[in-house]
């Protein structure tokens, strides 16, 4: 797959959409924390439109129109945003907060715990994500994951595809750009990535936006291709390539 | 032993001398590399030595009279000093570039494993170390050593004792101080995570510096003093005004 380049010391990884199923679990948190309250929406639409207000906020930071600030205050004024747009407006401060931490109760793609256990033998791993330090904190408690550190946006204090992002997170490795691989389910942030001169791997999450709403290949050439992180496992642990 | 106190949420640690015996490792490292050499000096006082630079070089970070710099260079800049100071001028650059990642093959007191282990599933754990990620990254690899991230010197571009390496880490895991409790075998550490808030433990090292040359107890009050981190998992555990 890989010629000429050095081995492979370190994968960081996208989280939202590539390791967690963000769309049913903020559907199912909110659900969960609305329907008692004798509120009823649709809750997949709810999750959407939550989620869409995603890049425009990260834009803002990554213009320099707002200072950094942790994803979750980010999520909490898109999320007064979406309440007004749905009609609940009058939704309590303190569910407010409650609801906004639905991001760190998202449940894991059923192969990524598997995943990541066979790679970290080999491998340093770290998430790479625009979410903060605590959320990732809590993704991997909630669903078993193993991380050799957490890194991205807060300790970049930017957010991806912002060249920083990637650099500083194999700096803290220790690794050149070349010496670590990017796994995303999406092109975007490999693309940002391969820019670097990072590696690149590319997880299929065909469902992430919905049935069949979702990449099933990369839109862009990359040095991986894999159906699960399990399966990019064992296509890292097949070939010669990725050993020192 | 707290009263009118949150929860305690997470566990900051200090890594040299706290969870790692720094000394002995050093000497051992430093032996197995110099001996094939034919070169041999008092390895223990090497590692001290070496060990002796460690807050003059800080110090010049700590008060902007150089910019911030990953401890592994800091641990550079203090081996060819010391070097020099043994009469070992001429060892090779490929050398002493092996020698400096000494601290990166540092084993953990026995405790450490069995103790992080049992306090996983109630807090959240990090180093909160001068030391960089990469550092701790092998440090937890060689020992086994469970975090949930590895927060510290490294991400607040500082050096312990100054507030913010303390701040940062806490606000992190979206903890206040006082949510957190700072763990160290040093009553300097301890003194300044208290001034901030922060609650404190203390873990006897005695033999730190050599055999009996280390601190058996706290020169200031702190809110638990433990043989080992085991000895504090298990006075958490049995504690209830440790508990929500």
């Amino acid at each position: 797959m890989i010629q000429n380049s050095p081995p492979i010391r370190a994968l960081l990884f996208d989280v939202f959409g590539t390791l967690v199923d963000w769309r049913r679990g903020i559907a199912r948190e909110t659900q969960a924390l609305l329907s008692p309250l004798d509120i009823t929406v649709d809750w997949l639409a709810f999750a959407d439109a939550w989620r869409a207000q995603y890049q425009p906020t990260m834009d803002q930071v990554r213009q320099g129109r707002i200072p950094f600030s942790k994803l979750d205050q980010l999520h909490r004024r898109n999320l007064d945003k979406v309440l007004e747009d749905f009609g609940l407006e009058e939704l309590a401060e303190e569910t407010r907060v409650r609801l906004n931490l639905a991001w760190h109760r998202l449940d894991a793609w059923p192969d990524v715990k598997a995943g990541l256990e066979r790679l970290h033998p080999k491998f340093r791993l770290a998430p790479c994500s625009n979410g903060n330090i605590s959320l990732m904190v809590d993704l991997a408690k909630r669903n078993g994951l193993v991380w050799d550190a957490i890194l991205g946006a807060e300790i970049a204090r930017d957010y991806k595809p912002k060249p920083v992002v990637y650099l500083v997170s194999a700096a803290a490795f220790d690794c050149e750009p070349a010496e670590v691989m990017m796994v995303a389910a999406h092109s975007s942030d490999l693309a940002a990535a391969a820019a670097l001169g990072l590696r690149t791997a590319f997880i299929a999450r065909p469902n992430e936006h919905g049935p069949g709403k979702g990449d099933s290949r990369a839109g862009i050439a990359v040095d991986a291709s894999a159906t699960s992180v399990l399966d990019l496992a064992e296509q890292l642990a097949a070939d010669d390539a990725w050993k020192e």
